[in-house]
Parts: C-alpha cells; structure tokens; sequence
C-alpha cells in the first residue's frame, strides 16, 4: 500500500489495481476474480496493450492509469536502446501510444492519459534516460491523480442518498475500474460510510460479468450489503419502487453530457426517467470529450460475438450462432440527473456545466 | 411425428416439445439443448412434476400440456390400484393436480389444463380404467389444440411484420415452449414463410439463457436468420432505429391485458414505447385469466438466488454472494400494441377485446 500516501485514503483502499513500479506494472488479473485474487506482471508497453485489449484490466480511469504505465514502461525501454538519440526515444514512445490507444476506442482516459504522457516527453529537454524518469514519476503522478478524484467524488456525490438508500449500479466502477476507491462505487463507499443500512443492487453486466464478479466482489470487501440481479431485472425493481437511485460510471462524456458507458447503462436510464428515480453518473473530469460534440461522436467498441456466446469456454448458444457484441451505449443527457466529478455535482444544461468544470482543468482536450 | 395430424401442420413442425404415450410422457431435455438433443422418459405425474419444476420443460403452453399428461399418467396408476374404486380413484387425480400445480406459480396455461383435465374425470361415470382412458384421450387432445392455436396465432400475426422485418423477441414462445410452432416464434415462423428477408434479435434472457440456448436453437433448425444479444443490449439496438418490432410470449394475461412474461419483459417494453416501436404479445387464450383483474394480481415466482449466481455449476460471482431471483415481471396493457391470439389481434381497451374473445370460449376460468 506504500505507494499511496495517507493523505489519499490509502487506509480506504482494500484493493490495488494497478501498480507502478520502475521496471513493471502490476495489474490485479480482473479475468480471474472473484474466484482468484492474483497479479501479473507487465515490463513492456506491448503487455501492458494486450492487457488492456483482453480485459485484465478494464475500466476508464484504470486503463488509463495503464496506458500511463504502459508509456513508462515503453520509455525505460526506449531509453536503454536509444540513450543518445532522443528523436528515436521519443518516435518508440510514439509508436507505443499509438499501439496503446489501438486497444480500446470507447474510453477517452486512455486517450487524455497518453495526451498527459506526451507532453511530458515532448516538452523534456534531457536526455532519453532523464525523461525516461520523469515519465515514471508522472504515470505515478496520474494513478496518484486518479485516487485523489475519486475521493472527492466519492465525497460530492455522498451527499445525494441518504439513509437507507437503495442504490442500484451496473457494471463495475469502483476501485478495480480505477486506481483505487472507485466512481459509482466511490460514492457508494462514502454513502455507506455515513449510512451503514444502504443496500446495494447489482446488475450482473453481461456479457463479461463485471458487476456479478467485480462489483459484488468489491461490496463484499468492504461489507456493503447487495445482492446480485440479472440485467434484465432491473426494470422489475425499479418499476416496484425498490430503487432510491441509480449510480453508474462513464467511458466518455460528450460536451453536452451524453455518456457512453457500459453496455446497458442507457436501458437502466430509459427505466429510472420512466420511474422518476435519480440517475447519477459519477467520473472524472478526464472521461469528459469536449472535441465530440455529442453522444453521435462517441466511437462504440463492438467485440468478438464469441465473448457473448460463451462463458468461460461454456458455450452458451448453439454451435455457429452469431451475436452482436456492443460494448456501450449512449446515455442521452436529458435521462442523467446529475453528473458526480470530483470538482462537485453538475446539473442539466450540462453543456454550460461542463465547460465550467473543463475551464478549472482536467478535461480530455 | 404420427401424433400430430397434417391438417395441424405435421409437416412443419421439426421440434416436438410434449409427446403422450399411453404408459409415458416424453419430454425434450430443454436443459441439454442446444448442445445435446436428447429426451427424457416420465412415468409417473412425479415424474412430470419434477420436470416441470426443475424446467426440463418450460414455456407456459408446454407446461400446461405436460401437466395434462401428468393427469392422464396419475389415471393410469390410480385406475390400477382402485379398479373399484371411483372416489379413492379422483382423489388420486386431485393430489396429482395438487402437486402439478404446486410446481410453478406463474404460468395460467398450468391451472388451466389442470381443470380441464378435472371437468373430464369429474363427468366421467365410468369405471376407472375407462376414465383413465378419457383423460389419456383428452391430454393428446389438448396437446393437439395448443398446436391448433399456435398456428393461428402465427397466421393472424404474420400480418403484422413486412418484408425485411427486423424482430426482436425475449426468451423462447417457440415450439419448445408450446407443443408444437409456438407463440411469438410462431409468428415469426409464419413472417418468415411470407418474407425469408427478416431477421431476428434474440435476447440471450438471464438466467437460464432460453433466448441463446432454445430460440437460437429453433430459428438455427428453421434457417431463420438471427443474432443472439445480451438483454442489456436491447436498449442500444432499439434506440438506433435497429428493430422494427417486439414479440413475446406470455405466461398470463389479467383481465386488464397486464401481461406477465420472462423476466425482462416489462424493460423491453419501456423500451420500445419510448421508441416507438410496436410491441406485440402472442399468446393462446389459455393464458387469459380473467379471474385476475391487474397484472398486481399475478403471482411472480422467486426462484433460487444459485440460478443467478452461477451458471451451470460455474460460479458468476464470489462464494456467498446474494442474489434476488424474480423469474417474471409484469408488462403493463399501456405498453403493449396487441395481443395476437388464436381469435384475432386484439387492441387496446384489452378488457373488453378480451372479454369478448374468452366469451367465444377458451380463457381460464
């Protein structure tokens, strides 16, 4: 836990997702929980990619934080290979970018975080192995960032449910999602903190599971009651008056606030607007896309069929079926209560909301 | 396939769900499908209701036909153990009734075929062995009037969807969960013999995955063109313009046309009234039961949270998790275009339309 100082939360933090070392990342395997709670090992860029692409880690913030990591890992690379020849360290460290942000289209962390990266390497005058020891320090800096952001927007959006509250999310924005404490799941930790008797339903978020295997595995770290639901019980629960309220995370928020986020994230916002029940989206302000104007311009991730026909190597449709496989949707701005970011809680007209918050800084370029 | 008449269209049904023999019920092994097609011997109203309980048969019109059978095998058994004996003889029938409907609360089809079954032993004035043969006589009738139906259901909703119709259905209404043809794949069967063009989206339908493993399973032996979705992605496709129509099956329809069905039904619902988009139920009037005024009136079973948890003996979530396990949920009137039935299509007010279609004979009681 050494790597998070106090002042962090680091006592809050019961799970590591990723960690920056000099010579590796090391990555909580997110394919093996919640039956196996282990680690690999990434020492070079290209790991760290394959890691990202095949889901070992997942979740904006996180694979942004990785992507980071992934840089520096490319830059002690570069630097051993090119130590006199900066106009080659930094065409690796382009081409490591390049490969990086290849992994996965939706969340734009991944793109903010190798932004952050580049112009630390650009703007470096030293030589390769200098720069080489800064871009370490900053990926350390940006996981550092990403802890202190979810803190406060654990504290912003703590405020929004009271005693009692019945709170429904979907997938797994939580520490494992990030560097450490969590989106939606870092409000819910501060809820629970002031109002032990919150109960907690989680959408299973198939295809991958991440809310039956991540997000219960999180809440039963921390003692937060739950239980799990099939995605498509949601409604039932809502429609019942079960549900106080509705926390998700994001992977890009438009300039007008539409949010892409895990697949299913839009159904649970049509059902809770139809229900009148409060749907928050808590991120930070490095998931916000000021360049895409609205959710249209959101690039939707669509994955192999096979991840949806299968489980685990159990096949779970007939031999040759075929599947679709959107990773997200779109949730329209005008089904989103309120957006949780750690400089406070933002409301409709989001537009004018937003480039508030991305003029104190922080925002995807 | 003797059993089934040409006239009913022998020709065209490739699955058989239900078959009655004298000494036995055979069952397809809806649990092994699709990887396995194999079937299971019943011998006993036991028997039957152990598979109906543990959903080796499934789908309310499948359900109510296979509990007909039980009846006519608890005949068999009671008619050679009090030959003699008439009253020890129908309450032999009325504990088997018992214990049929005991086993899924749901679905009307299963009181319905029931209290057929029951009209026919308590008018019988013949020994027991000649009742048993009655009630024998009449389980293979009502197997014969579900296919009846389902292909006039299919006829009269063909009519609904065009050339290129792009459908979107949610769990299995298909020959599996009926005895033959079935409901909502019924009329997507029939669409289909108009229009070989149209395609359909199947919602995989946690927890039990009838949509991925059964429906994926018929539109593959039909040739009908499909791709299996996560339910959580409805939402994505029907928000893009993607579907043209929803249609499902039903599990029981109150007076009011509240309809309960699989769970995930009301959330397509909502779905497609916020887009639009028609929503079609297709079901037999046995499933009409007019002695329930509102869908609030409708029983939804709560089956075990291990359903949820895990699947096919592999943990989806950590050891210990809880889980809520609706098997149904209520779709209420306002969000359903028509109900397609045996007698027509009927629309909205549904108290009258149905009232008057249960008039002509048919609905439970």
């Amino acid at each position: 836990m050494s790597s998070i100082p106090d002042r962090l939360g680091a006592s809050r933090l019961r799970v590591r997702t990723v960690e920056i070392l000099p010579d590796a990342v090391v990555l909580i395997d997110q394919l093996a929980l919640p039956q196996h709670e282990k680690y690999v090992r990434c020492v070079s860029w290209r790991d760290v990619a394959g890691r990202i692409a095949d889901m070992t880690v997942r979740g904006a913030p996180a694979i942004g934080v990785s992507a980071a990591a992934g840089i520096a890992l490319a830059a002690r690379a570069a630097a051993a290979e090119h130590p006199d020849d900066p106009a080659a360290f930094r065409a690796a460290l382009e081409q490591a970018a390049s490969g990086l942000l290849a992994t996965r289209p939706t969340a734009v962390n991944l793109r903010w975080a190798l932004d952050e990266m580049r112009a630390e390497w650009s703007g470096c005058r030293e030589a390769p192995s200098g720069c080489a020891a800064r871009l370490l320090a900053r990926a350390q800096a940006i996981l550092l960032d990403d802890v202190e952001r979810c803190l406060r927007i654990g504290e912003h959006g703590a405020a929004l449910f009271g005693a009692g509250a019945r709170i429904l999310t979907h997938c797994n924005a939580g520490a494992l999602a990030t560097a450490g404490y969590g989106t939606a799941l870092g409000v819910i930790r501060s809820v629970f903190a002031a109002h032990p008797d919150i109960s907690v339903l989680v959408d299973e978020t198939r295809p991958w599971l991440q809310g039956a295997r991540l997000t219960a595995w999180e809440l039963g770290v921390e003692g937060i009651p739950y239980h799990v639901i099939s995605d498509n019980m949601a409604g039932h629960f809502i429609s019942r008056g079960e549900v106080d309220g509705v926390v998700v995370g994001a992977d890009r928020i438009a300039a007008n606030g539409d949010t892409a986020n895990k697949i299913g994230t839009y159904t649970v916002s049509v059902l809770a607007r139809e229900h009148g029940v409060p749907f928050y989206v808590a991120a930070p302000l490095s998931t916000v896309d000021l360049s895409v104007a609205s959710g249209a311009g959101i690039p939707i991730e669509e994955r192999a069929a096979d991840e949806v026909t299968s489980f685990r190597g159990l096949a779970v449709a007939p031999a040759g079926a075929r599947a679709r496989h959107p990773a997200f949707d779109v949730t329209p701005a005008a089904n989103i209560t309120a957006i949780i970011t750690e400089a406070g809680v933002l409301r409709a007209p989001y537009g004018e909301a937003l480039a508030a918050a991305c003029g104190v800084g922080g925002c995807a370029p």
